[in-house]
């Protein structure tokens, strides 16, 4: 049972996910998403990807002004904060400064969206989807602990880590994370820039940790 | 509802939580802890706080050996992930090289222990506290945010704002963190040092975005 041996597959594998699909798009409720496009969402709404990838950012980070007294200053970069795959489930939770958001990561991305009160006739499925967050907000704390890390290397492999476990798919060398991000983006998720990023990368190529195949996807191999 | 409208009160707010906490202690489930005294917690438990705060901290990070080929050395460094109070539920996860652990943060910490299959047949509890973790989760995710700044500044007071919005309790100047933090465990927390701590909550404080009030208890100002 997912309950006592937590893994993203089990999460995945809703019952009621298929039932639960039909009924979106019986109830016009489902929209395709080109690459990049941001979906338009709402709090206290729930999103099912049921097709393609969504890359969550938050683009509200508000920068202390060190130069006057206080004056939160918008912080125009935009924080990569993790993917959201087919089959699984996210919502947007509205909290100033930050604006968090969701785009397609790839194309075509497939967004079916519901009221939580929607499913509460779908009690196998809500606890199905309530251990998919619990399974989550696990992994976020492990994604915690390793910015937490003080050297750049260290958050940057660690982090590389976690994303290719969670979301990486077997290739020849072992496992290969199948979007691809920018130096800037992977930067934006460890607090750290486009120049570091490709620096320590490169020192992680050659320290054989990591390889880049074609397409300049990551792999961890074995 | 709490699941149309997340927030921390409600969510503590468990219907089955007295009547959880009776059985557990009938079951010989309870153990008092003192300050600082680890819990010691096993992977599929859940751990109820009935009395005090936890501290979860990591202290299994590895570094990368930059000098050599790639050898993980160790870091003897703990990781501050955030507090659990009473009233709110935790479990810990093993995944190596990771090593979460949950201290007493004050005393005394009492602390009630089960297995997910000792609330099968309470399900708004188990429904509630899902609901738990799913606010961490929405949470976590602006942790996660504020840990992508890259400025230590920004960092330092994102984090120390979500923990007081969090946890903190009203004050004369506005709201409070009840617990002590040494600055080498906020360091931590945001990638930095204990120094660079220091050095920035002076900056904060000078421009009164924090007040440290008796105790060292760091306040925000309304």
């Amino acid at each position: 049972m997912y309950s006592n041996d937590t893994n993203l597959e089990a999460a995945k594998q809703f019952s009621g996910w298929h039932s639960i699909i039909n009924w979106g798009q019986t109830h016009y409720r489902d929209r395709i998403f080109q690459k990049d496009e941001r979906i338009p969402t709402r709090s206290g709404l729930l999103y099912l990807v049921e097709l393609g990838a969504i890359r969550l950012v938050d683009r509200g980070q508000l920068s202390i002004d060190i130069t006057k007294d206080f004056e939160g200053i918008e912080n125009s970069s935009e924080i990569f904060l993790g993917f959201i795959q087919a089959g699984e489930a996210f919502e947007i939770v509205s909290r100033p400064p930050f604006k968090i958001e969701a785009f397609a990561h790839i194309e075509p991305t497939k967004v079916i969206w519901l009221y939580w009160h929607d499913i509460d006739n779908w009690n196998n499925f809500r606890r199905e989807l309530l251990d998919l967050f619990r399974y989550r907000q696990q992994r976020q704390l492990l994604w915690l602990s390793t910015l937490g890390q003080q050297r750049a290397i260290d958050r940057l492999f660690g982090f590389l880590s976690l994303l290719i476990e969670d979301y990486g798919t077997p290739c020849e060398l072992g496992k290969c994370l199948p979007y691809y991000l920018t130096h800037a983006q992977i930067g934006s998720a460890i607090g750290s820039t486009r120049v570091t990023v490709t620096r320590l990368m490169g020192q992680l190529k050659k320290q054989g940790l990591i390889v880049i195949q074609k397409d300049n996807l990551i792999c961890l191999p074995r």
